[in-house]
């Protein structure tokens, strides 16, 4: 089957591997339709620290048919349209049952990353019946791929761990594909002012067609200042951090009120500086976190009665042929106008 | 009147000052009867940057009696014995509603910090009806005073904001009486694993007696190590922060689960590196803060049922006259064996 290998920093190719075959009996072998690139999958080619071996199929993010199923499988048969989850979990270790998907013993994020992806003709999903989910008919394929990682990501790591609650001011620091998932989740709980912070105005536009009721060109324009025009000198309850690098932290510890959260959603790769020294005052609350998952199911239902308009994050498509060509767009995102680009396989 | 006057760093005195007099309705003047002095005072007089004025009386612990209210005083009456808490509340801002106090937007920590404290024979004590505490008669004056602040800000910031839960192995960072107090408070919520950690044996052992499970000498052991030896290599699910140096900080940034918590309790004079390149991945939540003195009535009660073994904290009593001698020995706490002083007025 064709497959995008990566092979060390700035080094990957699509070339021919084995299909992949059922390991353990709670495996799926899923037929790829639809995949996607990560801003994750950019930082692993761009030489960001997380420890990805070589040689390993690239991509968590997708939709597919079950080609095949261990015999240890009982939530699902083959021929069942399904998403998988960047997350992978055996339901049964401590961390499982804290709904800590993402520390699970054994997986967490391990597709694309410690082991082989979904960026192929096929891809084998451990523990199928806790990693996959079934597509309401009412949902497209390339819809869906939104619901792998990117939604979720936003809504647990952004939303529910920033503590948005209604009437809340928000500040979004960083409008690609996660950011918008924060924007697009974060109004389930009806903040009062929603600010999204970009360096792109292109981006920036898109996110008040999607309900930023204040944007703020970062490049253009100072950031401190135009907050405190919009929700006063004391800034914002919730700061969401939706890039990671050292700047987009700063700008959350500056523009963050008394009492107020710093939700890091970002993956970062080098320390930051943290300016404890005036905000051990603050009483903040600081989280981080990769994706648990443990809200996909109620995702699902919000997208299948359309409540979200994720069709305007899907800026591009490709076939897998073209996948190192998608990458190029993607990591030109800005003068691409690139959000998401899906890849049909 | 006698009282301690700040003339900037190093440089405190003993000295005649005018007495208080009610400037606002809502002021009660106490007659002081005894106080004590912080690690915030030690920081105060070492220089650490928390924009004190000269000329200020310092001090925010203490017990004394209602000498005089304002006509806007309801729930005290002149002869009262009082706890003067930390932290002024108005009990009607946005924040005081939020039973944010320390955030009060007009008052907060401000005894020996904005105003005049109450290291002194009087003190006025403004909003009195939100900022003094009855003290029932099975309370002891000298145990008292650790109901002003160090009791609630163990409590709240340290074992609240750190989500301290039964079965919990936590880890407390700094065995002065603060971090001291999130020992006595944490077993209110039965967590399985308490870690006492510090360079003060004597400390330690006191630790042990009033319920650490655990201690490390982080002098002469490696902490990192003997937390695996403990708890496994994952970490405590807790990590609590009772110092306020980066060191300190660093410590609890590496021996903290994934899931787990931070609280920092320590106060803070420079930014500190946080390694979030290891941790965005980690599902943390780090927790920053002032004492709000929420608890303070249910944490009376608590004392009142002599459940907290406080006269253990107390080493030193001084009188007002000698309360520079009682800065020196708290200065020098290690080799004094100091933990908390009483200055009897």
């Amino acid at each position: 089957m064709k497959a995008l290998v990566y092979h060390g920093d700035h080094n990957i190719s699509l070339e021919e591997k084995p299909k992949p075959t059922i390991i353990k009996s709670t495996d799926a072998i899923v037929k790829i339709l639809k995949t996607t690139i990560c801003g994750t999958d950019l930082g692993i080619y761009k030489g960001k620290n997380l420890y990805m071996k070589e040689g390993i199929i690239l991509g968590h993010e997708g939709v597919g048919i079950i080609e095949e199923i261990g015999e240890g499988v009982s939530q699902f048969k083959v021929g069942d349209k399904v998403i998988i989850s960047c997350i992978t979990s055996c339901g049964s270790c401590e961390y499982c049952k804290k709904q800590l998907y993402s520390h699970c013993k054994d997986g967490g994020w391990i597709l694309g990353h410690m082991i082989d992806g979904v960026q192929a003709e096929y891809a084998r999903i451990p523990y199928a019946d806790n990693s996959l989910y079934k597509i309401p008919a009412s949902i497209d394929d390339e819809i869906a791929v939104m619901l792998s990682d990117i939604l979720p990501t936003g809504h647990e790591i952004g939303v529910q761990y920033g503590n948005v609650k209604p009437g809340d001011a928000i500040a979004i620091v960083g409008a690609g594909p996660v950011g918008m998932s924060v924007l697009l989740t974060s109004q389930f709980y009806s903040p009062a002012t929603i600010i999204m912070i970009d360096l792109d105005e292109n981006r920036l536009e898109l996110a008040k067609q999607i309900g930023a009721t204040h944007t703020i060109n970062s490049a253009t324009q100072n950031v401190l200042e135009e907050i405190k025009k919009i929700v006063g000198d004391e800034g914002v309850d919730v700061a969401i951090e939706a890039v990671g690098i050292p700047q987009t932290w700063d700008i959350c510890q500056q523009i963050v009120k008394p009492g107020g959260n710093i939700a890091n959603v970002g993956v970062h790769g080098k320390k930051v500086d943290f300016q404890i020294q005036d905000l051990w005052i603050k009483n903040l609350t600081i989280t981080t976190g990769l994706v648990n998952t443990n809200t996909t199911s109620m995702l699902i239902k919000t997208v299948s009665t359309n409540k979200l308009p994720l069709n305007k994050l899907i800026t591009h498509r490709f076939g897998l042929n073209e996948i190192e060509r998608a990458y190029e767009v993607f990591l030109n995102a800005s003068t691409e106008n690139a959000m998401k680009v899906i890849v049909e396989v």
